[in-house]
């Protein structure tokens, strides 16, 4: 993100002052870069069919599309950013039972937390669905929505990516930072759909893909009102809410934004619902799936990954035509850092 | 609205040309309209007030509030539009259930649909909050959501107030809709969170305010993806989701935008904890209850209305110094089409 805006800034000086004479090599790399506005893709089918797209829905013609319907939505997790070896978010709910086990011994004898204290990843998958949200229930309620985000942004800035040793917020894909960029610098609104929570992404994710945080969609859990000796607060309570996943995604959609978008993007078998949904627009539409093809400077996962399966996504994907990435081959960069 | 599409229009022409020789008597009026924002509202202490709380935060200095944090709640029923005598979407409801009537002859003995079907306003009131919800539920659900867009969208234009014999989206309080503008114009993110339905203000409240579908929060019912041959669509279902009414705005406010508003306008005590929730943010904030004090021009109603009663909220407004709209003196015009 932040290169993107220091390529901005560094276009909008250059261009205000193009009669200037000192023009160094800074400026003229970035001219380049300015002309090509996905320049971390690789040319080919891939980038060629989102240009073609976006230039003919905001181009006067039969498949123009007005403003306000100019809705693109993404998946968030293994599609803006990673999600190996295992969700982000449930990184941050083993860290936080861990620091909350000291006030509770009772848990060194029941799962799933048994297993978090033991660093037994293997007991905690053993302990099924049930045991991952009963994780996430626990260190993400019984708090003010405040002090939730304090939590959130302190584990942030304090915890590093198993494998690339960098802050999980670093592990962002630099080309998916730039279509936004791309779609937004053509009147597209941007949202992120995601089957992660909605409060921990909200933390992070504006300023990481330049999305406020009422156009971020997720899975949530209840909450109430509090108001004592004049202090008002919302408490986070430890009950579903919402899932914002596989079918729950049109919902959400529907209930968030009330318009279909024409735009999706995801990466597995859960963004499924939502590209079904957007490729029932009435207007041109645009289905964009993300495959996870580099073992090297990522991961290379599909049919049979536990996280992120896409396995019906993609015999959908080819049998329609939909554009599928190969990030492989059709990413120049992954990640800003690399 | 459009009067002020209209205005803002002529505006831009006459300052993109204002060299030429013609400018005629129009334009000299928009002139003055222009350079006054709120050229609805007479000028008084709820005026000053208001333009001094928005240059406040808007310029640089203590008090200033970055555009992101910008964020702007209104209240629908009584507060952008009118509610009396009952909330127009319960007209709504009634009509619903009557054009349905034919295939349901088991409601002719039924409360609350004997009622509705024998014109009585009087024995529907008596089912209760109990009865009013059954009506929502049945006019409301078991159609896509494209269906029920269509059904509000041919009942407006179809029907008319019975008071103002207008159709019900013109009764919508034109120095309200310039607050919108004016709010927009300072950067402000503008939102509608209202105890309506966010499917039945989603038809038509973009048009008459200018604010987008996903900037608008109400009460809703819950709804299923379903996907049948290839096509999919978005199912109502008879269930409340969610209500987003007195402690329920800051909790719509908190899951939908995941921001406190600094600016926050409704007209009920359903709003109070609203004006609460905003109150408490750490920036500098506004609290505006608007007072229904007009019989004349529209209706003069608070501590006693069982519709938009305001009684706990306009003493705690008194308390805390909270503007109150006086809308016999505070403004020049209601409707637009006055």
């Amino acid at each position: 993100m932040k290169n993107i805006i220091y390529i901005l800034f560094i276009g909008i000086t250059f261009f205000s002052c193009k009669e200037g004479s000192d023009q160094n090599e800074e400026a003229a790399t970035t001219i380049d870069e300015i002309s090509d506005p996905l320049s971390s893709w690789n040319d080919g089918a891939t980038k060629t069919a989102i240009i073609d797209f976006i230039e003919k829905v905001t181009t006067q013609g039969p498949d123009f599309v007005p403003i306000e319907d100019r809705i693109a939505t993404f998946d968030n997790d293994g599609n803006l950013w990673a999600e190996q070896p295992a969700y982000f978010q449930l990184f941050f709910a083993i860290d936080q039972v861990k620091a909350m086990a000291k006030d509770h011994p009772e848990w060194k004898d029941k799962e799933p937390f048994k297993s978090v204290i033991n660093n037994d990843m293997k007991g905690l998958m053993a302990s099924g669905e049930h045991g991952l949200l009963e994780l996430v229930m626990v260190s993400h309620s019984g708090m003010t929505g405040e002090a939730y985000k304090k939590a959130v942004s302190n584990w942030l800035k304090t915890t590093k990516h198993p494998r690339f040793n960098q802050p999980y917020s670093a592990l962002i894909y630099q080309p998916m930072v730039e279509l936004l960029a791309y779609l937004r610098a053509n009147e597209f609104k941007t949202f992120i759909v995601s089957g992660g929570g909605i409060d921990f992404m909200r933390v992070w994710a504006s300023e990481a893909y330049g999305i406020p945080s009422d156009q971020i969609i997720g899975s949530s859990i209840k909450a109430k009102f509090d108001y004592t000796d004049g202090k008002a607060s919302i408490i986070k309570l430890p009950e579903i809410d919402f899932i914002d996943d596989k079918e729950g995604k049109p919902v959400g959609i529907y209930q968030h934004i009330g318009k279909k978008p024409i735009f999706a993007s995801g990466n597995s078998d859960g963004d499924l619902q939502m590209l079904q949904y957007t490729d029932s627009n009435t207007y041109p539409s645009f289905q964009l799936y993300l495959h996870h093809t580099d073992a090297e400077r990522e991961w290379a996962y599909d049919r049979e990954s536990s996280i992120g399966r896409l396995d019906k996504g993609l015999d959908e994907a080819h049998g329609k035509g939909w554009t599928v990435i190969d990030m492989k081959n059709d990413w120049k960069t992954v990640f800003p850092f690399q």
